[in-house]
C-alpha cells in the first residue's frame, strides 16, 4: 500500500522517516464512516480523495506543509477487493495532488460497515502554526473559495431536488465528493492571519466557534459570502448555503491594514478570497445585523 | 479527550508540538474492530488498553520510544457515554503507564460495530532503528516474556475449556487483554540487535517472516520456547503455544558473541528473555528439527 521509502516496504511494524530540523510537527487524525459520513453507494475512489482531503484540510488551517499521512481501511463485510482498491486509488490521486506520501497503515475487516480513519502529519516552523485564538477585535474576517456548493453537491446526492443543469449539478457534486484542500492559501497566510481555521460544519457556525476561541463577536454581511454561479443559479438563499457543511475552505482573521498582503498572499497561492465582515468586541454572531435562525451542522 | 498542550486544547484542528532535534520519526497505525478483534462483551477499558498496547508494541520494535498517539474512536450504535468513558480510560492507563502522551483524535458514530484506530509516534536517533531484515547466519534468536499466555487468555474469554484454576485463568485473561508493550527492552536493544519485531500472529509464523525478511532460515528449540507457570499446567503442547497469536513480546535476533551484552540489556530493561534458536542460511522454520503442521494465525 505505502510506496514512500519511509514505510519500508511495509517489511518492519513502523515508518522511520528523518524530521527536517528545527521544525514543528502537526498531527490531525479524522474518520469517515458508512452510514454517517458517506452512503454506501458512494464511489469508493471519492471517499478516498475526501478521507485525504479533509485531513489535508486541517493541515492547511493550520498553517503546515504536509509531510505524509497514515491509513486505516476498516473495509466492510460485502466489500471486495474491487473496492478497496479504488478506495486506496482515491487517496492517491489526493495525496499525489498535494505531494504528500503515504507512510503506511492498517487494513483490517471492519464489519457491517466500512470505517475509514486517517493521521495526516505536518511541519512547520515553531511559533508559525495558524491558530482559531489569534483574531483582534477590528480585525477583517475572510473566507476562500465559494461557500455551499458542496451542501448543495450533497443534495444532489441525495437525490433531492436542486435547480440546477447536468453540468451544474455535477460540479456540486464534485466539490461535495472531491473537496480540495487549500494547502498553499495556508502556507501563504503563516505569519499574516491572525487566526485560521477550515469550514467543515457551515460557515456560520464556524465563524462563531472562530469568534468565540478568540473572545470576540463576529459580524458578517451575506452580500459579500462568495456564490459560484452553480450556487446562486439554484435560487437557494444565501443564508442557508452559509449553514450547510463540507465546504473545506479556510476561514481566516487579518488585520485591516493588512487587506493588500492578503490580496497578494491570496493571490500567490492562485486562491480567491472574499472579506465577508469582521470581528469585534462582543459574543454573538450577526449575519446583516441579525441573529441567523440556524447555524450550521452541530456534532453530536 | 487530549490533555496534553501541544493538544491545544482541542481548540485548533491539530496539535502541534516541538520535535526534538535529530531524531528521526517512527509511526503507526493500528485499528481494531469490534466482532474482529474484540468480542461485543469485552470490558471497553480493556479495548482501550490493548488498543494503546498494540501500537506501542509496534514502537517497541523498532527501538523508538514513544512520543505520543492520536486516537479514532468509532462508537458503535447503541453504545453510550459510559461505554465511552471506559475505553477512553483504559486507553489513558496504558499510555500513562507508558509515559506517553494523548495528541488528539477525532470521535464519531460508526453504525453497527465500533471500530478503532490508533496512531502512535516514536523518536529515535537516525539509523538506529530496529527492522525485521538485519538478521546475519549464525545470530541467536530471541524472545522476551512468555508465548501462549494470550493465546490461552483468548480461550478463556471465549468460554472455552482451559484447564487452569480460576487465578491462572485470570491470569491468562489479563495477558490477553491487557498486553504489555516491551518499550524499555526495545530502547536496550538498540545497536545490539541485529533484527527485531513484535509478536502478534504467533512465535512461528512471526519468526518465519524475520527470517523470511533477512534472507535466512530458522531454527527454533521447542524447550526453549518460554511458558508461564500458568500456560505449562494447562498442559496444552508448546507447540500450539507458539502458534497462537497476541503475545506482544519482541522477537530478536543478536550475534552469539553478544549474549552476554543481551542478558544485560534485559536485566536493564528489567524484562526476561530467552534464547530460543538460531538463523542460518537457508529459507524454512524448523521446529526441534521438523516442519510444524501449523504456524498460526494468517491474515486475509
Amino acid at each position: 500500500m505505502a510506496r514512500h521509502p519511509a514505510a519500508r516496504g511495509l517489511a518492519d511494524d513502523a515508518a522511520v522517516l528523518g524530521w527536517p530540523l528545527g521544525q514543528d510537527l502537526v498531527a490531525t487524525h479524522d474518520m469517515l464512516a458508512e452510514g454517517v459520513h458517506f452512503t454506501p453507494d458512494c464511489p469508493p475512489a471519492d471517499i478516498g480523495w475526501k478521507l485525504a482531503a479533509v485531513n489535508l484540510s486541517d493541515l492547511a488551517a493550520m498553517g503546515a506543509r504536509p509531510v505524509g499521512v497514515l491509513m486505516g481501511a476498516g473495509i466492510g463485510d460485502g466489500r471486495g477487493a474491487d473496492w478497496a482498491g479504488a478506495l486506496l486509488k482515491g487517496l492517491m490521486q489526493c495525496l499525489d495532488a498535494h505531494g504528500t506520501p503515504l507512510l503506511g497503515g492498517d487494513t483490517i475487516r471492519s464489519g457491517p460497515a466500512s470505517v475509514l480513519s486517517l493521521t495526516a502529519l505536518g511541519q512547520l516552523p515553531p511559533g508559525s502554526a495558524l491558530s482559531r485564538s489569534g483574531a483582534a477585535g477590528g480585525d477583517d474576517l475572510w473566507v476562500s473559495g465559494t461557500i455551499g456548493d458542496a451542501g448543495l453537491g450533497l443534495r444532489v446526492a441525495q437525490g433531492l431536488s436542486v435547480a440546477a443543469d447536468p453540468s451544474g449539478k455535477a460540479a456540486l457534486l464534485k466539490r461535495y465528493r472531491r473537496p480540495v484542500p487549500r494547502l498553499a492559501l495556508g502556507l501563504a497566510l503563516r505569519g499574516l492571519a491572525s487566526a485560521a481555521m477550515d469550514v467543515s460544519d457551515g460557515l456560520l457556525i464556524d465563524a462563531a466557534r472562530l469568534g468565540a476561541a478568540s473572545g470576540l463577536a463576529v459580524r458578517l454581511e451575506s452580500s459579500a459570502i462568495p456564490l459560484s454561479d452553480a450556487a446562486r443559479g439554484t435560487g437557494v438563499p444565501v443564508n442557508d448555503l452559509a449553514a450547510m457543511g463540507d465546504d473545506y475552505e479556510l476561514l481566516f482573521a487579518a488585520p485591516a491594514s493588512a487587506r493588500a498582503d492578503v490580496a497578494a498572499a491570496a493571490a500567490a497561492a492562485r486562491t480567491p478570497v472574499s472579506r465577508i465582515g469582521a470581528l469585534c468586541p462582543g459574543a454573538d454572531l450577526l449575519l446583516d445585523g441579525a441573529r441567523p435562525a440556524r447555524l450550521g451542522y452541530q456534532h453530536r
